[in-house]
């Protein structure tokens, strides 16, 4: 994995992150594919919206079908049946969430699917991630919900260094014993403090890792209070390798992340707006149930004509949600994805072009106050 | 509109149906878009089938959006943005589920939606049906469920006759008015007495309409009851005329129904099944749900691999399908669209041949147990 920097406008960067699949440009939104298809989606629409990657999700997929299972059928490319990039998380952001039971070895968490006990550390996690066969993987760490005591956020950081080193050295144990295919990201923690993200970004880059990711942020604090936090790792890890907010979709918080030299990002906000009928546009959030918009004939955002639902007007498809018809969610879904994509296209371009602060001040005046 | 027949072996026909839009080759499966859409499809999906005609329900449409506000919206053909054809029920079979108020006049009846009363009579029926503008529309009908006793499906076969003079007569007036573009179809009802439907069946010819329905049938009864009551309908309607049954799209009900001389049919049959994981195959129905296809590597049916869903596996489709994603729904939706309309084809292609009665049995002999 290679990244070739094309431009950078102060510390937001535009560049080409090459892989053995092939190349991804950056500033770059992944869409999230939690169970092993976007949520409404095929690989069909993946294709047609020009995705270059799409994420698992480790929790999930481990559960359902299994890791072994997705092994067995091949991978999750050939599963999905998709041959673009893949990238799984590690499974610590979910299984954080169920409140597991947690010691130095790893957690001991429940399904949702059929409450059954499951038991993920950071060797397993790496073993999961390889029987998925994403291109990228990520180290498990520890993610503690926000606002936490100072203690807990220093201890969930510790213990994120601790099983980053485990998970690292087990990558490499699994990579020796077979060709490796796949990258493996670390990820840095430490709340909103930037003195711990400092910490943990030395921590995690002086492992080593292909790829570095910032864990824990957009879990409920301010963006005025995770900006200093992303810029305070950032500023800590090598230019040459790639950066991966993890969590952050809002306009506004990816053009701030872009700001602070962030490559990668991934959310499932645009996927979830759109099945609840909010529309990404350049105008800002539109609630498609709005009564106004019953006798527009206008397409979702007449700034930004996304081809693949261009045809189909607000009142149509306001209509079909009203209804409840799932064909309105897998459109708007189509929509929101594709206004991301040439929202961090627009990113990539001012960036090239010298101009990127004033097109993040233009985001900001639309998207900065939510 | 002119019917054209290409072929007939025995009663089955093989036929075009050459309307202002365009033509539809006979036997004809016709998708329902209940609400301005099949669902989980889009028009474009309707477009990659190769579908020619779809349906949309008066009931449902005349409470959501409502037909004025399709009107405003250009009608429903651009409501959808569907060149295809529509053609929309009179809204008899969904209001008479309902226990709705029938006097002579027109009956009274309760929106799901919202619980509001409305009412329809064959008049308003033709000029709601006006409004959302399709292709054909159908006379309103008196829909009786069955089993009834006869008393029941006599007074509604009669008062049918009534409405549908005046519908037609009403039919006639707006077409006089302005220039005619819809088609107006007949109902023919009578339960599952062959002297009923044979009284019906020269009692809405005498009228004359544009084509024959016959509706009240696949409400209950055995297909052993069902199959002699469409035989002595159609063989009283007019053999130039197309002849559509009702609510019918199981592959025994089709062969049956095109063995006794039915052009067209519809049914939400193959979409409700699909949503619920149940998949057409050459080989019968297949529960997609059930274990033994979770390490299934073949696409839906390796029989009859339809090419917008060809490139999935079982065991991918079940993997969604078992954790609810509405991409696997729409996938199912897909191919059991894309069978059926083959099934038709097949059926067409058999007539043609001379070798109908042997496809028919090959199909009963799979599908006839049901």
């Amino acid at each position: 994995m290679q990244l070739k920097i094309d431009a950078t406008d102060g510390t937001a960067r535009a560049g080409q992150l090459h892989t053995r699949r092939g190349v991804l440009p950056t500033p770059l939104f992944m869409p999230v594919g939690t169970r092993g298809a976007v949520r409404t989606l095929d690989t069909d629409d993946l294709e047609r919206l020009g995705a270059p990657i799409v994420l698992g999700n480790t929790y999930h997929l481990m559960l359902r079908p299994g890791a072994e299972a997705i092994a067995e059928r091949g991978g999750l490319h050939q599963f999905m049946n998709w041959s673009g990039h893949l990238l799984t998380d590690s499974g610590g952001f979910q299984i954080f969430s169920l409140e597991p039971k947690v010691d130095e070895d790893g957690a001991t968490f429940q399904s949702t699917y059929d409450g059954s006990y499951h038991r993920l550390g950071p060797e397993r996690a790496v073993d999961v991630q390889v029987l998925i066969g994403a291109d990228i993987q990520m180290a498990l760490d520890v993610c503690p919900g926000l606002p936490a005591p100072d203690a807990v956020v220093v201890a969930a950081m510790e213990r994120t260094h601790r099983w980053a080193e485990r998970a690292r050295r087990h990558w490499h144990e699994v990579a020796d014993a077979r060709p490796s295919y796949q990258e493996q990201f670390g990820i840095v923690q430490g709340g909103i403090d930037p003195v711990l993200r400092a910490i943990s970004a030395r921590a995690i880059t002086s492992i080593g890792f292909d790829g570095y990711a910032l864990g824990g942020l957009s879990v409920g604090e301010s963006r005025q209070e995770m900006v200093p936090a992303i810029a305070a790792a950032t500023e800590l890890l090598p230019l040459d390798r790639p950066r991966y907010l993890m969590g952050v979709g809002d306009p506004a918080g990816l053009v701030e992340g872009v700001a602070n030299g962030i490559d990668l990002f991934d959310c499932v906000l645009p996927t979830r707006l759109a099945r609840h009928g909010t529309v990404l546009t350049d105008a800002g959030r539109m609630n498609l149930r709005n009564a106004r918009y019953a006798t527009d004939d206008q397409p979702l955002d007449p700034d930004a004509i996304c081809p693949l639902t261009a045809r189909y007007s607000r009142a149509y498809l306001r209509h079909l949600l009203g209804v409840h018809e799932l064909t309105a969610m897998r459109l708007l879904t189509l929509h929101n994805l594709w206004w991301l994509a040439r929202l961090m296209a627009r990113c990539r371009a001012a960036i090239v072009q010298g101009t990127f602060e004033s097109f993040r001040k233009d985001v900001l005046e639309v998207w900065g106050g939510r």
